[in-house]
């Protein structure tokens, strides 16, 4: 069975006791989170989130400038107010370069990708500083809270990071 | 209190009852799942998801080629081998078109964003479509299997589209 065939299977079991079809399309909560798209994390039972709440944006690293076109929708066209940034520690994009991948891909491929940034970090706490100062400095993102942490995959817990 | 401090209050709970903290890197059940970044949309519930088992890359519309260097990364570095799109019903990129959020963005910033493609769609099943050709097609994407789906908002259900 295919990992779709699976999800098809848990879904009807979902779908057969869903009681939220009436929620409106705006985030109740106000919030756009950009977290890591890492398996080891669930951003809905670690921050409390149920159906409804928040935009919840992943994607490798939980990088804020691959989140921005998505921020910019949340903020403009959805209401949104508040940004909370979650990297966390044992991070894959801890482990190589952007020269390391752009060599697999292209050897794998036969594709130059030099002009890839697959924007992979080497310090943990400064590159949750970095993609707070993103969106506080974005001209396209508006002035709003926007706080920055570190999820220990460990202990499940957060850990925020002081800019 | 904001909403960051809320979900510091939530995470307590949850990392003091934690029991998941060896968990590998690499997704478990070796799939990458694209999804909209919509509040209403909680992917571990509605396809049967743990923490260790998936990566879930999710934006606004669920757009592939917005999630290229996450599912690139994915792929060469964590060893996922599926992927699975998911776009829904009642989808906020079904509302606006790509001028309509250009002239927003640029009346209340004063900023030109006629360069930014915002990757809305008109046609949920079409976009669906698109995304799972988007990965089939794209040379730095490995050949596995695609499989496309459109979560309704009001049931809950997943529903495979046909490609």
């Amino acid at each position: 069975m295919s990992v779709a065939q699976e999800f098809e299977k848990a879904n009807t079991n979902y779908s057969s006791n869903f009681t939220k079809g009436d929620l409106p399309l705006p985030p109740a909560r106000k919030v756009a989170v950009v977290i890591c798209m890492d398996a080891r994390i669930d951003p809905a039972a670690s921050l409390g989130l149920t159906e409804g709440d928040a935009h919840v944006i992943r994607n490798a690293g939980g990088r804020a400038s691959d989140a921005l076109r998505s921020v910019i929708i949340s903020q403009r066209l959805l209401g949104t107010r508040e940004i909370v940034v979650v990297h966390h520690t044992d991070c894959g994009m801890l482990t190589f370069s952007d020269n390391d991948l752009r060599g697999i891909v292209a050897k794998e491929t036969g594709h130059n990708v030099d002009h890839f940034a697959f924007l992979p970090f080497g310090d943990l706490e400064k590159s949750v500083k970095d993609d707070v100062e993103f969106f506080k400095k974005n001209p396209l993102v508006l002035d709003v809270p926007v706080t920055g942490y570190i999820y220990d995959v460990k202990s499940g817990a957060i850990n925020k990071v002081e800019s």
